[in-house]
């Protein structure tokens, strides 16, 4: 087995070990084993656990803000834009369990948003802040602010990322788990519209 | 000290170590030496330590389904009391910091939300869906989903319990964690008027 495959086998295990089992529940032998390398691979290709978890995060973060930049520099008006970002947040989440489950290990363990989340969060925040600025500039927007936009529809998307599936047999909805995720993205998509669209 | 003390002083070290620590970071021996009392206390006033942990939850979400029934049947028109109930929720969250990280503890471990916390999430669920069904019944809200507009306010309220504080020193915004937290509050309540308006 060469090293980029053993390197990339490592990432790939500890990304799902770290989300199953938190930085502290997940051992260098758990992650090692599971990748089928010897013991001292993650020392060789990462210098320490510490530091593959960090490469953890940021494959998983930088891929969601890749997928965020992506919709916002995509065809259309701003508000078009706008919704691409919101469809991309939810369906990076849809296909990325491992996103929310890593967020919230590092929250319950220590209330703080990991160091290494930092750039990727400012990555995020600046796609949308500019999208929504270009609408402004363009009148198409009202003047609101960008950054509170931005948490509308990041917060509303990470936390049905984290609870959202088990909604409707808590409540006791009718509706089936993947037709109350299509439900709730078109609303998130309505309500991010609604407070964004100039009056005429 | 007295049966009820105690019993009290075990449920406010346990929603205390619980938060911090999570469930099964969490002894037996933490809590009833933090509440000083012995180690027998908790079989005999709880039962176990999983009916004590299931108590903790209770008295959190029963706290909060409190707040925001009282905030929904409140004074005003619903789009008032909606207000409200956003409003009540930010300061639920702002005055218990253990609420958000008891449901992270919950989370991360098990990726589920707790069974008794069914009963509490189906109050809050319909004290907002009430609010909204009777503004539609006066016209005053438009014919919208009434669970999607909770999905809205709690979702984004419970976020920002979660990381908001974070969020001006992560992302390097100029203001302090405390006005930031205001300005996301009236946000929020403008997101969601925005959103159930009638046009006309």
């Amino acid at each position: 087995m060469n090293d980029y495959v053993t390197k990339s086998r490592l990432l790939t295990e500890a990304r799902r070990l770290f989300a199953d089992q938190g930085f502290r529940g997940t051992s260098v032998r758990d992650i090692t084993s599971a990748a089928r390398a010897n013991l001292g691979a993650i020392t060789y290709h990462f210098g320490s656990k510490d530091a593959l978890y960090a490469a953890t995060l940021e494959t998983v973060f930088g891929d969601l803000a890749a997928c965020v930049e992506h919709a916002a520099r995509g065809p259309g008006s701003p508000l078009d834009r706008l919704e691409a970002v919101t469809r991309a947040l939810f369906a990076f989440f849809r296909r990325t369990p491992e996103a929310p489950q890593l967020l919230l290990h590092q929250l319950a363990g220590t209330s703080k948003l990991p160091a290494v989340a930092a750039p990727f969060v400012r990555r995020n925040l600046a796609a949308i802040v500019g999208v929504v600025t270009e609408g402004i500039a363009d009148g198409s927007v009202r003047a609101v602010d960008p950054t509170l936009v931005a948490f509308t529809i990041v917060s509303q998307a990470i936390w049905f990322a984290v609870v959202g599936y088990q909604i409707p047999a808590t409540v006791g909805l009718d509706a089936s788990a993947d037709d109350f995720a299509t439900d709730v993205e078109a609303h998130v998509v309505e309500v991010v519209t609604r407070f964004l669209v100039s009056e005429g």
